[in-house]
């Protein structure tokens, strides 16, 4: 086991009829604004759950941060932040309103362009308070503090670190409207998550091992029943608190991490747009099949632990480790190749050029260089 | 899975030579209170890790907490405190050490007794910030806000409730001298933990059932092993990070909790001093046995993810999953039997009497009463 330092602050408020707290959780002298993405809150009912909690409170309301979130719409955010003099934000929405939102509260009390917080690469800690209501399981932002930020005119997304938020509220009926490909897309998040932080070297902690299969094993057990009916109350909130706790630093402990494949699908998603959780699908299985000889002997236990893998020669086994991986994004209706979303050559060398040119070295053993990202894609073809 | 509320601040910090840190996670303006037991702490180490991390502190030292802290010991302790207008607390020692710290952080901001604040039965909010330095992974103390205190005059043994600690500092090397026994009781101490919070209704959250049986397969994978050898790093980090991770909230997320066990081994310590850990391998396969209907289905679940039970009737496999648990204890070296520690029938009916005239319900469902307790001491003669 590495040392390490964990510490999470975020007040989790998880159930049925969980929005109305609002009213409880945010003092009432603060001046709200309260972020939103499309329109979808308006239909599920979620819109009006947060407006009747805070009813006697100061708000404002900001709509339209979009999926990838943009640092375009963020900025007009800010300016408006600044311009009510907001002391408290509430993202109602998904991993993108949320990872805006953490943007905002930077951005707020900064008196630059809030692309250099995002460019600087350092965490930002001098913050607006920020707190939460989750619509889509996917991204684990609503408890921890990373985000990650888009530049449209550039084609750039880059990771962003600023403070946890006070709180997030999860209340699992919110999500039985979801789209279906959306709620596909945040199984292969939070499977992927957990993967990043698993898929190293084997031996570092086996408690941390046992958690992070264990969230494993509950999503191969979830997703079909999911697909099937997405108004189990019981399978969404086992959905909802998976995602949250696949990368909330609970599986993290004193083990390494590797999050190549994050990076290679961010890429992706600057230059096609397609859905974060859509790019892993698609890259993590080539990941494994690229580093399948460093990964090799936790390939071994994963397959065991988690698909029941017992017999076969060592290669075997890691090949159908591999395959059940890919087979699970595909019955979750994703697609897992690049030629299926009609992504090529000479996207892989952009993102071979791009990797180049910042010196990038991923993974948990610093080696995922430009060219091994371009075996990865090649292999994703 | 029911509604809750989950949150908890504790800044863990854990590896090797990670006792240095205090220096700079305690401003240096703070008068501190160093607590201590016995003297252990000299022969180890890590006392003189301690004084030389905090050489630039303020700082006044109280020894003595003796296991199951007794008020009669802290009131001491908080009058040191008072004396010394102590405004931080450094609880270096085990479960016992930082349970008797806790009261001493809110004994300090009280004027009256603080044995009034064990019996009102609130938690307390106000009180001096405490860190911690863990000696010995087993009550979880260093990572929730819970205590137990003793008052040896009338032979009690309640719950207390104050502020979690800022900081806890967990540095496996400090267990590799521990004796065999603390070990072992440990062990089984954190086992039981996990039991309270996953031996209940089935069936309430997937992924909290994986996390605890992983927390329960790591301790028999583990325990074995660290019989053998308690210098093994790697088993001791393991067996910390358990110990913590089984009491900290983590695994307690939307899901009932028994503490039945709990209660009655709290009489068993108070009456005859037995360790908590030890009359908890005694009473547990007692519970089971005694509710084994009720518990039935979930102890099914446990005999076939922990302990690897496929086949046999239903009672079969539950009697297989139950003899297991008991050999489980018996392989730490501890007795799992009252005859065995020379308690009998007269501290049966004294646990029934006191249970019946605080009305106890324990249990998940409510029904352990004074009568059960003693259907389960008596099974456990």
């Amino acid at each position: 086991m590495e040392n390490f330092i964990f510490q999470n602050p975020v007040k989790l408020i998880m159930g049925k009829g969980m929005i109305a707290r609002l009213a409880k959780e945010i003092p009432s002298d603060k001046r709200i604004m309260i972020t939103f993405g499309g329109g979808s809150v308006k239909k599920n009912g979620v819109y009006d759950q947060v407006k009747e909690a805070l009813k006697n409170h100061f708000t404002v309301e900001f709509w339209g941060i979009e999926p990838n979130p943009a640092i375009e719409t963020l900025r007009k955010a800010i300016a408006l932040g600044k311009e009510e003099k907001v002391d408290y934000l509430l993202a109602v929405g998904g991993g993108s309103v949320i990872d805006g939102t953490k943007l905002i509260s930077a951005g707020i009390l900064y008196d630059g362009d809030a692309w250099d917080l995002v460019l600087a690469g350092r965490p930002v800690t001098h913050t607006v308070p920020l707190a939460t209501v989750l619509t889509l399981p996917a991204t684990g932002s609503e408890m921890n503090n990373g985000a990650v930020i888009s530049r449209r005119e550039t084609k750039e997304k880059y990771p962003f670190y600023a403070n946890y938020p006070i709180f997030s509220i999860l209340d699992p009926e919110v999500t039985f409207t979801l789209p279906p490909h959306q709620v596909a897309c945040g199984l292969a998040d939070t499977f992927v998550h957990v993967m990043e932080q698993y898929m190293t070297t084997p031996g570092q902690s086996r408690i941390m091992d046992r958690w992070a299969e264990g969230i494993l094993q509950t999503l191969v057990e979830i997703a079909p029943k999911i697909r099937e009916n997405q108004h189990d109350y019981q399978l969404m909130a086992d959905f909802m608190l998976s995602a949250t706790m696949a990368l909330n630093g609970f599986i993290a402990m004193g083990v390494s991490q590797d999050w190549a494949t994050h990076m290679i699908g961010h890429e992706i998603t600057a230059l096609h747009g397609l859905t974060h959780g859509h790019t892993l699908a698609i890259v993590l299985p080539a990941t494994l099949q690229v580093l399948h000889e460093e990964k090799g002997d936790k390939l071994l236990q994963y397959g065991e632990r988690v698909w029941g893998i017992t017999s076969g020669t060592r290669e075997e086994r890691i090949d159908e480790a591999i395959c059940h991986t890919e087979e699970f994004f595909r019955s979750l209706g994703l697609t897992t190749r690049l030629h299926e979303e009609n992504i090529g050559q000479d996207t892989i060398l952009e993102i071979e050029r791009r990797f180049n040119e910042r010196g990038a070295k991923y993974g948990e053993n610093g080696n995922v260089t430009g060219a091994v990202a371009r075996r990865i894609l090649e292999t994703a073809l």
